[in-house]
């Protein structure tokens, strides 16, 4: 917390709450982005779609809101590239729910994908000059 | 420099020149951040195409390597808007070249997508566990 250049608490929180009032596009994530978010999160536990999507707007504190158009999709590409596996289980409230989990090549992927995105920020961040 | 959680400056040089050798298509860039680069880049100063892509490159130490595929379809994006504008002029070799500049317009856009970009970064920085 506090290290990227541009963090500040405060703005943040502002700029948080703003994003559901205003419900700005610009945080609608580059496909890219939102696998690699995917991926991170089932690292951390095998999980179902909604508790995926649930999860990452939590973490982000609500900066990121993954809609279901876009996360089903991505749920089967990852799938289908071998990134990721499902099978059915029961939810927390017993119904049945797919669940996901990472395989060991998504467990590559998603290193591979942490450098990508820390170099992508890092190169951004100089043109911006926020470096 | 130095201040991104993820940054290395000898894993960095390493990785820029991999980039290179490696093709490596993850640092494709998503359109939004392609905008973002043109517009602080033209805010430094007007400039042609061509000058625009390799001043990307060098200050990215190329990291970022703009296609001709993607430069054009984005400063027509950007003008079509309203965000740029451009005429013809001569270039340093004394040829004719488009030289694009920013609105006032384009000064404001720019500036929230800074906003928007730095809000992105700390949202996926979060989830990441890197910020």
């Amino acid at each position: 917390m506090g290290l990227l250049p541009f963090y500040n608490e405060k703005l943040y929180a502002s700029l948080s709450t703003q994003t559901k009032i205003m419900s700005d596009p610009r945080l609608d994530l580059p496909q890219g982005t939102l696998d690699i978010l995917i991926l991170k999160t089932l690292a951390l536990a095998p999980s179902h779609g909604w508790a995926i999507a649930q999860r990452i707007q939590q973490v982000s504190r609500d900066a990121l809101q993954i809609q279901q158009g876009s996360l089903y999709p991505a749920l089967h590409r990852l799938e289908r590239r071998g990134w990721i596996r499902s099978k059915w289980g029961a939810s927390e409230n017993n119904r049945r729910a797919r669940y996901y989990e990472l395989t060991s090549a998504g467990k590559k992927r998603l290193a591979a994908e942490e450098v990508s995105w820390g170099r992508l920020v890092a190169a951004v961040s100089e043109v911006l000059g926020t470096a």
